[in-house]
């Protein structure tokens, strides 16, 4: 151990890094790009040494501001600096290699020291991968739902909590904007935590962020949901899953992999710290979905409902249609809008009978409803404006306009229309270019950027029809989505035949 | 891409870093803790982007000395800068989790990338750990150690070449000093390329330079070796196998792995590299070795034969007794001094034996002796002065002092005694408690350093009897070693209780 003073360094890193002098660094027997402990009165944090031979002088150490906030010291104040000891608990990942099953006290020992900061990214990353790779049990999954739920906050209603949850993947399902008001105005209380889009152009928390404030603490929600029955909040601010956020921000997003184990862990954990007794799960399948094939959406939802038998959930996974985007509209502005007006009776068939189902599911979970019955009693909500109602009090509560119209939500101001070149039938519109597209026009960062698709699969389009229009907040977004949308063509017309390449004739 | 004005920053990490203010980021839309490629007129490197308000001016970058000279550029020089692409590659490496098996264009793609340069540390650790969590198949081993050879430098000899290697695990192995020799007095060819210390407290390139230089590049090697038949040069400078430094460097040794098929696929690359025609394999078995059983090590045998047989390369393994360190001494001068003793007839049995039992194996390959025959040979090489002779002609073609004895060579003038503290019988000598002792005084940076072991496994101790000798070039690493030696007790005596805890009289 030895004993440093605090220089704050202008040097911003995702990680914590420690500037440190190479004379005390070898006086330390320490090295550059190793690790150490930083400790204060209150906190300690890990390190990654950056060595220099001026830019900061011999018994000093550099720290950036945010991890000076983090120890709570002051200007010039010391801090212990230890060589670091790697965690116990890295032993039990390595055994994944010879098979070995995680008990419930390692898996808890693991969450515990990489939450707590004692493992480094490249180490993070051996524990992801040995899900990627080896595959967890059910009971494995079991412990790490509850370990990871264990480190974050808790939030308990003294009622039956209902939930809806979508494991996403395409693009455009505002869905949980209807669902949660009209399960909401039956009495059921659904208190929603949602995401920002991870790899989506709008996640529910930036769709709803564009009609309210969706930034609510735990006791804020304890204290407004049971009276207005629903809330739509981002999960983000509540530390939910600590262990989640560390994981997908250093490994899963780094690395593109999302494995099976950690995907159903990050979402049943959530779901145990708020408290959900009822859940209906959306199971977007097909093509360019993260359910590729029925099956394994089957499997999938099979795991699911084991999971939460365990964990004392009631689940019914709900397998829906997912090879082109829901509805019209994609990007947090033109989703809003979309909602809205399906709240109002004006919305896309597809939207409104998606929301219908999945909210009768809820109905008759929870008795309100015969098995079977629950769609057309939601329907009966959306159509007699229940839905909207309650949606309007939400949006209130929340801190937003109440009475808010579809027109009065702003889009952006550069648009461009994209037409079909021929006539034919869309045989097929591609999630994953759209998404590009909404991407490229500035969603989700920019709200009022996004898509609206005036073609659905199957749309018959005479040459030059508009099949979509392009919304963007610059010019300059705008041309590069459009540019986008030439060089990808998230649509294909039956019998279309772009370019013919001969050899010549035959001599 | 933009371009961007250098300037060198006094800041060391292992990976190339980029300094950019964050006005100029936000400009470029990057972010800090992404990856860019920074590329000069003659080479292009990635770097990890740290931010700054105010360290750096706005459009210019921020390069650490090694990252100017391997980009080739003079001061104020203009780079490109460019986002970084993901290699197509990582999707090969990503398929392991399906169960994939990998191609050889496929590896060849992975190998390629990782060397110049495309993986990040993370992406580096997928590749690696897809070996550890998976394995590869023979075929994915073969494809995957030609790979390896193709990308780094190749010593090609016109005539057949020889060679001993030893996959370590014991402290203490340094009889390539005294089979080199030997094999070469025969008028075989034995270039023998060999490591420095990675985790022992001493690589045979250690050792040997205590003697004379080991720093020699491959056209040296080409003109040397021929004449004297022998040589024992470090494979560091060589650049032999370019993946096998950044896997070990990178990741094995940051997360304390070393997975089967890299292991293999490190060693026969740079086999191949140097052109080894035949190979007697060493492979230490035993408690506290890399093959903890004696199953553990004829499998690798059968697997690295297998290996030779499809790389052309006839090989032999030999399973050593490797529940002990090998002879006496441990710590390069030590060693170096054992060496040139047992070469002089005074050395210990244990390391002539080995000696001469791996040197006779090559010399029954090369057809010198009948099967069975090879052992007695080397030791008559051995005993009748020849191996004597060819090492001082090596050690003075290498820059050494060709007439050096065995007390010319300097060891630690700190030193300390360990003792038994009772009668017994020796029933233990940890490897890995040796070790760390031996790091401890300053093994293998300080050459000086090391342990000296005056009992071995099944002698007989009296009270008091020297059981070993620590040497150290500083005091302070001499007490270091000594009081671990006190807490962790590489020796055990038989019969011995250390203290007794009573739970005091029955109430």
């Amino acid at each position: 151990m030895t004993s440093l003073k605090t220089k704050k360094f202008d040097l911003n890193t995702e990680r914590d890094f420690a500037l440190i002098n190479s004379q005390t660094l070898s006086n330390l027997k320490m090295k550059h790009s190793s690790y150490i402990k930083v400790k204060s009165d209150s906190a300690e944090i890990m390190c990654e040494i950056i060595a220099t031979e001026n830019l900061i002088e011999p018994e000093l150490i550099g720290l950036k501001e945010s991890s000076i906030k983090l120890l709570n010291i002051k200007k010039d104040q010391k801090v212990s600096v230890y060589a670091r000891r790697k965690p116990a608990s890295l032993e039990h990942v390595k055994n994944k290699r010879i098979g070995s099953v995680w008990k419930e006290n390692q898996i808890r020992s693991i969450v515990n020291d990489i939450c707590s900061g004692q493992y480094t990214d490249l180490e993070i990353s051996m524990f992801t991968l040995a899900q990627f790779y080896k595959g967890l049990n059910m009971d494995e999954i079991q412990f790490l739902t509850s370990s990871m739920s264990e480190y974050g906050t808790t939030i308990d209603f003294d009622e039956p909590v209902y939930d809806k949850h979508s494991i996403g993947g395409i693009p455009g399902n505002k869905v949980s904007l209807i669902i949660v008001p009209t399960v909401a105005a039956a009495g059921l209380l659904i208190p929603k935590t949602s995401s920002r889009a991870i790899t989506s152009p709008s996640g529910t928390a930036d769709t709803m962020e564009v009609l309210c404030d969706v930034n609510f603490s735990a006791d804020e929600i304890l204290e407004i949901a049971p009276k207005t029955r629903g809330m739509l909040v981002w999960g983000g601010t509540l530390d939910l899953s600590p262990l989640d956020e560390i994981v997908i921000h250093r490994v899963e997003q780094p690395l593109g992999i999302d494995p099976h184990s950690q995907m159903l862990a990050s979402i049943f954990s959530k779901k145990v710290s708020t408290g959900v007794d009822y859940l209906v799960l959306d199971i977007p399948t097909g093509e360019g979905t993260k359910m590729p094939t029925k099956e394994d959406a089957i499997n999938y939802a099979h795991e699911a409902t084991e999971l939460g038998r365990r964990l004392g959930i009631q689940i019914e996974g709900a397998l829906s249609y997912g090879e082109q985007p829901l509805g019209k509209a994609i990007g947090p502005a033109l989703e809003a809008r979309e909602a809205l007006n399906v709240i109002m009776g004006k919305g896309p068939t597809s939207v409104f009978e998606k929301s219908a189902e999945l909210a009768g599911i809820l109905f008759e979970m929870a008795g309100l409803a015969q098995p079977g019955q629950g769609a057309s009693l939601a329907s009966d909500y959306i159509e007699k404006g229940k839905t909207k109602e309650k949606m309007e009090e939400i949006i209130g509560v929340q801190g937003g306009n109440s009475t808010v119209t579809p027109d009065d939500i702003l889009v952006g101001e550069y648009t461009a229309t994209v037409t079909a070149p021929k006539d034919g039938y869309i045989v097929k519109l591609s999630n994953s270019t759209i998404k590009k597209i909404a991407f490229a026009a500035g969603a989700p960062k920019h709200k009022v950027s996004g898509v609206y698709l005036h073609k659905k699969l199957g749309d018959y389009c005479a040459k030059d029809d508009e099949l979509m229009t392009i919304y963007s907040n610059s010019e300059g977004r705008l041309t590069e989505a459009l540019n986008l949308s030439m060089n990808l063509s998230p649509y294909i017309l039956e019998g279309m035949i772009i370019k013919r390449i001969s050899s010549g004739p035959k001599v």
